[in-house]
């Protein structure tokens, strides 16, 4: 059994106890958490520490925190030449203290408290600074999730900023698509189809063969109706600024 | 039995025909197409006509083809007071001839002639000048798809312009996302998951539930960042606009 104590308290440190507490070959040794109460509906309250002092011995300690303070805590931790990693997409590995054995442990995936995960299907990204130690995060990884994949921290940040692409602002013009919907009194529900096909196709489309609409097929009379149906500014800017990368196959010319 | 006639051989054209085949309450009477061998593979070529005035009595006329056509099309139908309907998200009902009975049925979907699609999952959205017209339009819809709304010309146009950022606008961002990983040598396989969960959250979240991010939690150190990693314009005008949105909750402020 590999240990694993987690410090952090916050969405991914919750998803990835309750990952590890199903896994058959993983134990969660200690978790560490500013607040006891925020964690005792997950876990047996004599693992809770409080403070970073009482942690023990583990093989693995997992550092799951806002990236403003994963140097500080990294600093802080009571030992040395022990394997820590953090979970952050845009941190660097070189931010953890070099008094212990640093390494990345990065999900790549959206965590929200109120809706269950499949960790099995979230692709977990993995550095270490020696093979013996990627070999312990990659058998962590593999006996949660079903892809796991060797990334540098130069990478993690193509992957961090294109996941805002992906995500944070996809969803976003759900919320524009939403906005528009109410403003003309018609059910957002009637999209909804729509938005899981348009994640659909990408798993066997390219996005560039997938792409369709007025702005693929230049269909300026269509393009100029939209934009007078619009009545917001800011919707208005969006549309033309996706419409004209559209246009130049998103990149500038 | 309905019989209907089908106007037209491109995606939803295409689509319908395999739809109302299946359908043990409609049956397609004829498709006008102006190239026969662009539809043998659905239909029995006897049904194909190559000439509008070809086409023979049925209970419903669907014409499917590029906006600007519709009106000229309609107008050359060799028939008086049936019911002709178009299937354009943005055209209104109006721009159908006025010497048939006017209606029309809109499927909000994406569709691609390579991947195959579910329409009972696929929302019609219908428009017809009176009520009886209205029910037969239902009858067919239903036989077809599990979803049916009333909605008229002006609401379509909402729904049209929505569909373009949730569907459009969207794939365009997964595009973006692609060019950034390959730019930096990671697989775009990684972000696929991300990519179904965002999609997969809407079920159950608004979008303002489920947005997450740098821009939400005004990280502008992250935000930063990711503008100097950003090597490309365009792209950086999109993150700049997107990020600005959502700080202002969608809308001009």
């Amino acid at each position: 059994m590999i240990q694993i104590s987690i410090i952090g308290s916050g969405n991914v440190a919750q998803h990835l106890i309750k990952a590890f507490a199903k896994s058959e070959e993983t134990e969660i040794k200690q978790v560490f958490s500013r607040k006891k109460e925020s964690l005792t509906h997950l876990i047996d309250p004599d693992k809770i520490v409080t403070d970073l002092s009482d942690l023990k011995e583990a093989h693995l300690y997992i550092i799951s925190i806002t990236d403003d303070a994963i140097a500080e805590v990294s600093k802080q931790l009571p030992f040395e030449n022990q394997l820590v990693v953090h979970t952050s997409g845009t941190s660097s590995i070189a931010i953890l203290n070099s008094k212990n054995r640093k390494g990345v442990f990065y999900p790549l995936q959206t965590f929200s408290k109120a809706k269950p995960v499949d960790f099995s299907i979230i692709p977990i990204c993995l550095e270490a600074e020696n093979e013996a130690d990627y070999t312990i995060l990659k058998t962590v990884s593999k006996s949660i999730s079903n892809t796991v994949f060797p990334i540098s921290s130069e990478q993690r940040k193509a992957l961090h900023v294109s996941a805002v692409f992906v995500n944070n602002f996809t969803n976003h013009l759900y919320k524009i698509g939403q906005e528009i919907c109410e403003e003309h009194h018609v059910p957002f529900e009637i999209l909804k189809p729509l938005i899981q096909e348009t994640a659909e196709k990408i798993k066997t489309l390219t996005p560039a063969d997938a792409q369709t609409g007025p702005a693929k097929r230049n269909d300026s009379i269509t393009i100029e109706a939209h934009l007078s149906y619009l009545t917001d500014e800011n919707q208005k800017n969006i549309y033309k600024l996706l419409t004209q990368s559209i246009q130049n196959n998103g990149k500038t010319l």
